[in-house]
């Protein structure tokens, strides 16, 4: 038994926090991705399988709902329309047969990379505000201390999708190296 | 002129981490906040605003709408709707004649009173996920990176509320310092 205390003030001003922070933070998100996918008809939970299709090479629908934090029935349901507008194939797979996977078409996929050239074209208020943290550490902010959070609450398997994520971006970008240019007047 | 360069797959990068762990934090956030406020009848932004008002000591619409990261006319059709429960108030400030004030009624401050003794009547998986890490720090962590970033997006008056009531939460909690204790089994 591991005994762990902690006051009634700690806890409403911790609350407080993660409360405020966590919900300004996906307000912003959330705006910042409704414009960037504004022109090409898609909902965010639309996009939001099609990316994470994009990055997991394919997935189950499982999976699909696990990462994008949404019931499995809203996964299903809009990864049909996403067949039906033939950006999405459905499949099985030899391996798993319990499962229903998905992946992008030929379409599915051009309209990614389409999507990740025009990224600029919006603004993205949340890469914006991180980049003075960019200038003071070198890199953009890992925000070790959320990730450790979320690992605790979703599990170690939506951290291995992160992951897994992550690589897939390091080898798809690895050639390209093109340099963003962004600038800010300063008075 | 002040140039930062970074390539589409720092920005990439970035944006995968900042989108998942803000969706996946604010669904835990919003799940236990659901779970905390069900047995009062109160939906997410009405519970919000009175929270707001509680913490503020009364707050103008616009301050209210702000913090709360909510649509002005969102954050007053709720706020009529919360008067006709008896549980804030309507004013006009002698100071400040443009804006429209709220505050908690009696009835509405001893309703905060008591969802904040039930609150550990319900998990709560954002504490519950923390806690690891106030072991390691010795408090609840503060996630100042992303504090900053939220400062950057929002602006410094939105970070003065943040503060205003956190000293509240100091303030009202001072006297009371009753222990939580989490028990957790271990292998």
């Amino acid at each position: 038994m591991n005994e762990k205390e902690y006051t009634m003030k700690e806890a409403m001003l911790f609350s407080q926090r993660i409360g405020q922070l966590s919900k300004a933070l996906w307000k912003a998100v959330e705006k910042d991705w409704q414009l960037w996918i504004k022109p090409y008809d898609l909902n965010i939970n639309e996009h939001h399988i099609l990316w994470i299709s994009y990055h997991l090479k394919g997935a189950s629908i499982s999976d699909v709902a696990k990462f994008g934090v949404m019931h499995v029935s809203t996964a299903f349901n809009f990864s049909k329309k996403l067949e039906e507008r033939e950006l999405l194939s459905f499949s099985k797979r030899d391996t798993d047969k319990r499962n229903t996977y998905v992946q992008l078409t030929e379409k599915g996929e051009k309209l990614m990379q389409e999507m990740i050239e025009n990224y600029h074209e919006t603004p993205h208020s949340v890469i914006d505000g991180s980049l003075q943290l960019r200038e003071l550490y070198g890199k953009f902010p890992e925000f070790m201390d959320i990730m450790a959070v979320i690992r605790n609450i979703y599990g170690d398997d939506f951290m291995e999708i992160f992951e897994a994520s992550f690589k897939n971006i390091e080898n798809r970008f690895s050639e390209e190296n093109h340099v963003i240019v962004h600038q800010e007047s300063q008075q």
